[in-house]
């Protein structure tokens, strides 16, 4: 037992405990506080994420981690102390970069920003989020600037935050084959898809009705209530205190069965991630997913991979048609999974198909990276959003409210997130070429056990928590890393099979 | 503007925040959290809770509200800082004379035993808490003997944490002449408390409704939706963040109507306090409630003296009728008013009825008496407890779920709190009495109009936060401290004219 990390430990402590409180008043924000809480909860979040920055960025935390890794005291650490010394490090490295009163001022921006964005999509008025959004933005650039290596830009450096070591030079070639394979391939199948009825999809589903499905599916992928918790927000999102407290959110609409199904069998998949952290790990700095696009691999996978094949619903489908007999009683298996696979260009990231879903965070990409590099300003954004939505997906979004301003992101300076999606797209498809050679994963869905699956996710990537990264967790499974040929090769054998046989 | 305060202010918001995220910790735990959760995030609240500490206790704030409170600083200051600086100095005094470890252990200990509480109630297992209770117990009895002043006893020191100079020399007169009042009356209204059927209280009533009714009670008292938040727990209970941010719970029982919709009044009266609060004193150390007592005061009155009696249903009571046709159609307005005042010794505090719950109170504080004296040991809980429900309520509970078990307060470490409950509605009375003055109480009832009610709660009492304590509070409104007799007298005469007349 190393006795610096020993004296390391307390101060961690404060760090997860002060961070773990912040996961908690964002979760309440965004599931239950009233509204007109904000203004004085930001204060208090704006305190404390003071007192999380400097429990981190202080002379001796920084004497120690610097202690700490040099190779002698480093070698005799465990790998998990090895590298919470490394994430620290690095956090520490950039944290101290930025001073402390702006990051605070941040921190406070952020926390009110959410509301004020929701009011702006309410009232479809993208010039009262405008004035925010440019203060957000302006933070980042700075943030970036102060902490950026000086040979990558400043969109380098928020990509990187999001999943090390992807930079745009990486992600131009990903998007380029991405774009490549799959537009032509959209529009064969748009071409075909008036044959694929859905207007089943539109019925009446009642509410409680809704909430006990997803229920079950929760738990039917494996979800553990007594560790988890599950509720209602304007957006679907998972969140955890610890992988003992585990959170998803889902949203309900009336009319449209699948929203809140595919919503929480995403975040289930999310949940699955976090719940299956080896329990060594618990409450450290590596105690949780490892990156934004091995998050989204997990959730993806679910979702798509899994909950949109026939086989994921052969042996529940009944129970589906039974508990909305009116709207699913004459909708044969076959009709419902091509239903729930129509590929069809609409203006909304989140309801999207998995085959115009990249085209969406394309377009998120290339106008982030825009705004980073001053080619474009704020207020330019609606224009330019809605021009991007008719080159890719040939359609115009009717207003800033299912355009611009339909995503939360970037109210809570989350710039360089959205490649992570695409991302964890590619790395699902990846993970699922390798995946049968240990796991009959058609046989699992069919028989309804989804245990093996959830099982071997757990082994190879789960229990790991952020001890590894994604290459590295690629690289043992699949013995290479991120490739984007998965992906691509997925969509077409996919969509080929569904729309064009 | 004092310089020495403004260096002073930023450990006040650090101590404001760090015990904020406890109440949310807390809220969560209660309303919502998964139950494996506890272990984990019990380590976490022991992080927070020392963290708290030290933001109190450090010679920095040590020096600086030793120099705030010399006279020439102190008179300098508005009486808000003056609040504040005499609030913290007595917090710090009390708190630096409890080692910080043991604070930090005390702290987890009471995060996980309400969970271990409620399980052994839940299976009726007194041997499964005791363990837990003896820790509590004997961290409670240490810390009081750290902090106390020499001439008083740790049961005192208990009792002037939750109500300041409020000592057992006074609560014992002050019992002894509820007992003189309370226990023969109770025989005679018992005598013929047959003559009141209330049946109807134990159909069936659909718990949707019970929502629905009782979300209407909080909007009909005054409880303000954007500024608060209903939720459900295993016992009602209320708490906020700050005064824009006020939460209560509820508890439904299907065959009971009585019990969500007086839980929904008693906690809107809490909350009623806590939303009053003037906004000069937002997110400081005198922005709450000023005493247990008080608080309880305010619940009660509104329970109880407004609740309960006839003119507040009088304009609402045909809606209540039409909410559940099939129970109470046929049930008049003087029935059901009889019913719910309606007075039977029972074994459960929070089913108590007017007229009995001072005994349920009295039975505790002579136990926590006997226990912090060392008179009777945490094993012979269970016994004294059965005892002294036969000797003032007449009645055996028919187990330890329903006895001893029943009331969460111990498992937190509150000894000294039930008190406040009694002085609560001693309170109540004495405010009732002297409100009349100026506002016509039952024909803002009879109106369906209370807001007159609340303003003057809020003119009186909410809006002074913590910054004057009781009675401080009931001189300035009634021209004399606490008395007893405004309670034995409105019980007398309520009681009288409802039963023996």
């Amino acid at each position: 037992m190393s006795e610096l990390f020993e004296t390391l430990r307390p101060h961690l402590e404060r760090r997860f405990a002060l961070e773990n409180a912040l996961t908690l008043y964002g979760w309440d924000n965004e599931t239950l506080a009233p509204k007109e809480a904000m203004e004085n909860t930001a204060k208090i979040i704006g305190t404390l994420s003071a007192e999380a920055y400097r429990a981190l960025v202080n002379d001796e935390v920084r004497s120690l981690l610097e202690a700490l890794s040099m190779p002698k005291e480093f070698d005799a650490l465990t790998i998990m102390e090895q590298c919470i010394v490394k994430k620290l490090s690095k956090n520490l490295k950039r944290l101290e970069k930025i001073p402390a009163d702006e990051f605070r001022a941040f921190s406070e921006l952020t926390a009110k920003a959410g509301s004020i964005w929701a009011k702006a999509k309410e009232d479809n008025d993208f010039s009262a989020f405008a004035p925010t959004l440019k203060e957000i933005v302006s933070y980042q650039k700075k943030f970036a600037a102060y902490t950026k290596k000086p040979e990558i830009s400043l969109y380098d450096a928020m990509l990187d935050e999001n999943e090390e070591g992807i930079l745009t030079r990486e992600l131009d070639i990903f998007f380029e084959k991405i774009k490549e394979d799959v537009i032509p391939l959209l529009k064969k199948v748009v071409a075909v898809n008036d044959t694929v009825d859905k207007e089943y999809n539109y019925q009446k589903f009642p509410i409680d009705k809704q909430k006990e499905f997803c229920r079950f599916l929760a738990e039917y992928i494996g979800f553990d209530f007594a560790r988890g918790v599950m509720a209602e927000s304007a957006h679907p999102f998972t969140t955890n205190l610890h992988n003992h407290d585990v959170r998803i959110t889902n949203h309900f609409h009336e009319n449209n069965l699948e929203s809140a199904m595919f919503s929480v069998i995403h975040e289930g998949g999310h949940a699955l991630y976090e719940l299956g952290v080896d329990d060594a790990l618990t409450l450290t700095a590596v105690g949780g997913g490892t990156s934004m696009g091995v998050h989204e691999s997990q959730s993806r996978f679910y979702e798509n991979v899994l909950g949109r094949s026939e086989a994921f619903w052969k042996p529940i489908y009944e129970k589906l048609q039974n508990t909305y007999p009116e709207a699913l009683s004459d909708i044969e298996l076959s009709q419902f999974i091509r239903g729930i696979n129509k590929a069809e260009p609409g203006p909304v990231r989140t309801e999207a198909d998995e085959l115009t879903y990249p085209l969406h965070i394309i377009i998120r990409y290339e106008i982030e990276k825009m705004l980073m590099e001053d080619l474009i300003s704020v207020d330019e954004l609606p224009r330019v959003w809605n021009e991007k939505y008719e080159e890719y997906l040939g359609i115009a979004p009717k207003n800033d409210a299912e355009g611009v301003l339909q995503d939360v992101h970037w109210s809570g300076g989350a710039f360089g997130y959205f490649p992570s999606y695409a991302i964890g797209n590619a790395v699902a498809a990846q993970i699922y070429a390798y995946m049968h050679n240990e796991v009959n994963v058609k046989e699992c869905l069919e028989n309804g056990n989804l245990m093996p699956i959830r099982e071997y996710l757990r082994e190879h990537i789960h229990c790991f928590g952020s001890t590894k990264n994604m290459n590295e967790l690629l690289i043992a499974m699949t013995g290479e890393p991120l490739n984007a040929e998965y992906y691509t090769k997925y969509l077409t054998e996919k969509y080929t099979k569904l729309y064009l046989e």
